[in-house]
């Protein structure tokens, strides 16, 4: 498969999730201007996207949602489970155990690690809040695919440095810093600033 | 100005943030190039993005550090200060209030709105929560500009309608649904399974 850039990716996470919600509205066919509509991108942007993966509608007749969805589902990896752990369990890290949107799309959250004494062996949602000085084994033993970093600034890069490794090859940061990383790990930092920026632009602009 | 896109606004975003990262190390000018090579994008891309506001660089000598950090902050509007309000303080919201990031930027959080009695009166890092039921006195009093939604996704819509109602013209919304706006307001959707996908893209493609 082509190497596809990251932000064809992100379109694609927002037509599924486009997708989705026209199947709870019982909606079976969609054309690549609705999608675009409802995306706010052109339709000429949401053609090109899925043309990378083959061709899945037909011409006057647009795509079968639930075709497509599956399609678009199997290429970002949304078929299959995929498990996940939490390092830093403060505000942050509440606020990802409880969403709701992560289980639904197979993300489930297996392992809670941080180094507080005062949380270690509390339980959260079910889950044992586990000290992160085992961090390797517990990875290990859960099976740990995605490690999720919601951890302070300044010890961020350390606790990236031990996920890494312990063999974890996908990491999603909350930190606002970008985490070095070899080559063969995917990190992706999620800035919430960002969002936030894009309206001060509008704002300041119109 | 011409339209940039959000895509372009993005961007901009991290370039600020990677010649924030610089200057912290007393660095002085940095190169188109090394811009790239930090933020992941290629340099033309880079020179790109730039010069929709005008050549800021010097051909051989790179940019000045200072100079385009205060145009790019200018530009995203990052040069003055933005009244934010949350409203719902569940985990999501607690975890906004405590992201150091947004103040950094500009963006001070001075309202905090919620419906349920057993938080309204409550402090939160020196901030009272007031009762929802008042929201529209509320924004006006506190000269909200930007309202950032943290409620369930069943109420997401009837809260940001009435933040509308009330002169609000940007809404940041971590709630999992698109929010229906005239093209007056502008409304920005957090989603934090995106970045999951990206990673699991990754994971299921490599």
């Amino acid at each position: 498969m082509k190497k596809i850039s990251d932000s064809t990716i992100n379109r694609l996470s927002k037509y599924y999730r486009t997708l989705e919600r026209l199947q709870e509205k019982n909606i079976e066919t969609v054309s690549s201007d609705e999608i675009a509509e409802i995306d706010g991108v052109t339709s000429a942007q949401v053609r090109k996207d899925l043309s990378f993966f083959g061709t899945f509608g037909k011409r006057g007749l647009g795509y079968n949602i639930e075709e497509l969805k599956n399609n678009i589902g199997k290429i970002l990896g949304l078929n299959q489970q995929w498990n996940v752990a939490v390092i830093g369990v403060g505000n942050i890290g509440m606020a990802l155990i409880d969403y709701a949107e992560f289980k639904k799309q197979g993300f489930l959250i297996k392992l809670l690690l941080d180094h507080d004494k005062n949380k270690i062996g509390k339980k959260v949602k079910n889950l044992e809040i586990k000290n992160f000085s085992d961090a390797a084994m517990h990875l290990k033993n859960e099976k740990i695919q995605i490690v999720i970093i919601a951890v302070p600034s300044n010890v961020a890069q350390s606790v990236a440095d031990i996920a890494m490794g312990a063999g974890i090859g996908a990491i999603l940061n909350f930190a606002p810093l970008n985490i070095k990383s070899p080559e063969t790990v995917m990190v992706k930092n999620e800035n919430m600033s960002i969002e936030l920026e894009a309206l001060s632009y509008f704002l300041a602009n119109k």
